[in-house]
């Protein structure tokens, strides 16, 4: 996102990151299968392939409320594009810790931002990375904003209800009704992204490896297309969880990219609250399975279906339909055909193959979302420095200090 | 409740406080306008007065993961009635640092509380204080449970959309979200009240004044009945928010203890979420002002009413009703008339007069919830342990060991 939105604009992009995805991804034992560089070492390979200087990177914490202040309040950002959340459904079910962990973090990083963006960039557009996960499965179409309540002959324009299936989808759902009151209360301007299931790890900026991203496939931090490749390459067979009958909406890497950009670029009015279901295909699980069986029949292999116990807690079969017209209407348009990220895809597994074969055990589910095997320990443990933070520590010295223009 | 319950049945009570409410409270600075024994001052008067021995008092933060692990496991409850949670929706309003500890406290009280009856007590009944704010002030009729969403020929019952107002109420609705997964995936039998706006401070079991409860009236923690007859007393008029046309549903603690007791004695089926609606009546505020008005007449006051700014943002004209057959159905009748309750409270406060005088200056709202004053500091601060705490840094250690009857 920070390449493309460096390379393609005029934007000066501050990144803040802590890095702990790498330090979370490493607590289950795994890794992503292309080799990530350091943040200095990637901005350098981008200056140098790019020759441009505008990334600047900051290491911090967002769950620190004093940090995000500090930087908002040095950079002052025209535009702020949150994604510093713990981001997968699995990882937030490994047990009471890391749902903890989960809903802490995020709803503190969250609030972080808005608080800050609040006291120093009024006026700033709020681009936060929400996920269509947080409308569950309903048997009607998923609105793209508030739905029609009737009752009793009144009517009234309300959100359309939230069903989260993990302790990850439910914090994602608080951020919702954070941001929605912090626009009510303090007219925050903001985007808020219900993004479906991404695949791919390329982007038009990865020119060579130095500056590639993450490309997870265990099954706690992998998305379904990606895991499939992995699958076909390493074990000759697709892990199909339940009927595969499981519908969600899909986007490639290409995509995503290009929906958060169209949306930064075209902002919602000031002080008003934008929802955008960020999707752009929709699928279910065995469909998506016999897509990537297809393909990989042209790197000369067939690998076969195997069915395993679905780990989440979820409807099998059911309606999906989602209703996503903000960013057609912005000039949306499909970047790449799926088989052809796919292929893209499988070039880059079988390039990593070796590096995969030392993962292969974390393909299979460890999971469990349900039962009583769900509250047991899995043996993953949060690093021990993260267990240690406290939410509110640091918020105290420049809370006491009147922020600027203050009436 | 605890005395309620204790005295009129043949239940063992455990009650598991941190007692941070009376630090709450008093870094505002405020008080209680009535004086609170401690723990053990109170259930020795409660042994005394009744002659049973069956209050047993531990105290413990519910933030803590392994203190709740510790007093579940040991006490195996039947029901857990969860009331642990930072109550005041001005509080959450103060400021950054306060939002944080809001939100994060309800949530990881909640979380912890739900783990550990899995873990523990997987039958056991959990009985959880929201709020009737988690709906805000919608123009249809607030269902009690789900409610039908229909689009394009399509229909589902979803949860009625909630709307909070403030960081506070937004954690009640996240915890309604945690306790609906919970039951989902893990079978957790539960009643989720969504509570009026309790007035008074007696029950039937407050035989004397060493058994009293808190009687708040500041404009952080009183509610509204409470502050209006406590302006009369002190101020000889009583302030009203704006246009004094919100509406919400009330009840007298008596009632409130009467309905959560006829939930505890009802639980739902096994497995079960029940949602309740525990309102008895609905007023709007200028209805209640007239009210306390008349009251005060008999004692020889005739207060005049004061138009305020409304520090909060909400809705000053709107349509509001609330259904509310759960409890009927159980047996709710109104224990006494509002009027009677209102004489009590006449009394309680002119008793406490000289102690209310003290702190008649925080009777005027302090926190507003909107404009740039929300995000500045009030000049209240949190007790610093408070802030020092870590969410899950006490969890590790049971999460190591597996669960009895693990499967």
């Amino acid at each position: 996102m920070a390449l493309h939105l460096a390379w393609r604009s005029d934007a000066e992009v501050v990144i803040v990151d802590s890095l702990v995805t790498r330090r979370l991804v490493a607590s289950v034992g795994a890794d992503s299968l292309v080799k990530i560089g350091t943040p200095s070492a990637r901005i350098s390979a981008y200056e140098k392939a790019s020759g441009r200087s505008n990334i600047t990177f900051v290491e911090a914490d967002a769950r620190d409320p004093a940090a995000v202040d500090a930087v908002i309040a040095r950079h002052l950002p025209k535009s702020v594009v949150h994604l510093a959340q713990q981001r997968s459904a699995p990882f937030s079910m490994v047990d009471q810790e890391h749902a903890l962990y989960t809903q802490l973090n995020n709803v503190a990083t969250n609030l972080n931002v808005v608080f800050s963006m609040t006291r120093h960039v009024p006026g700033a557009h709020l681009l936060k990375m929400g996920t269509m996960g947080e409308y569950g499965t309903p048997n009607v179409e998923i609105p793209e904003g508030p739905v029609t309540v009737s009752r009793n002959g009144r009517k009234d324009q309300l959100m359309f209800p939230r069903t989260g299936q993990s302790w990850y989808h439910l914090s994602k759902i608080f951020d919702t009704h954070n941001i929605l009151l912090a626009n009510k209360i303090h007219g925050l301007t903001s985007t808020d992204v219900m993004q479906g299931v991404v695949y791919g790890s390329m982007t038009d900026e990865v020119v060579d490896d130095s500056l590639a991203t993450r490309f997870d496939f265990d099954s706690i931090w992998g998305t379904v297309i990606n895991k499939y490749v992995v699958q076909a390459v390493l074990l000759d067979k697709l892990l199909i969880y339940g009927k595969g009958r499981q519908s969600r909406g899909y986007l490639s890497l290409y995509d995503s990219v290009q929906c958060l950009s169209l949306l930064l670029a075209n902002p919602p009015a000031a002080g008003e609250y934008r929802l955008v279901n960020q999707i752009d295909e929709t699928f279910d699980t065995l469909q998506l399975a016999r897509r990537v069986a297809r393909i990989a029949e042209e790197f000369g292999m067939r690998p076969g279906f195997e069915r395993v116990a679905n780990p989440r807690v979820e409807k099998e079969e059911h309606f999906y339909k989602v209703e996503h017209r903000v960013l057609p209407s912005l000039g949306f348009r499909r970047t790449k055909d799926m088989d052809d990220v796919l292929r893209e895809i499988f070039r880059t597994v079988i390039a990593n193959k070796a590096r995969a074969s030392k993962m292969s055990s974390l393909v299979a589910p460890s999971v469990p979302w349900g039962g009583r095997k769900a509250i047991t320990s899995k043996g993953f443990r949060l690093p021990r420095d993260l267990t240690g933070w406290s939410p509110w520590e640091e918020v105290v010295e420049y809370a006491r200090e009147p922020p600027a223009g203050s009436d």
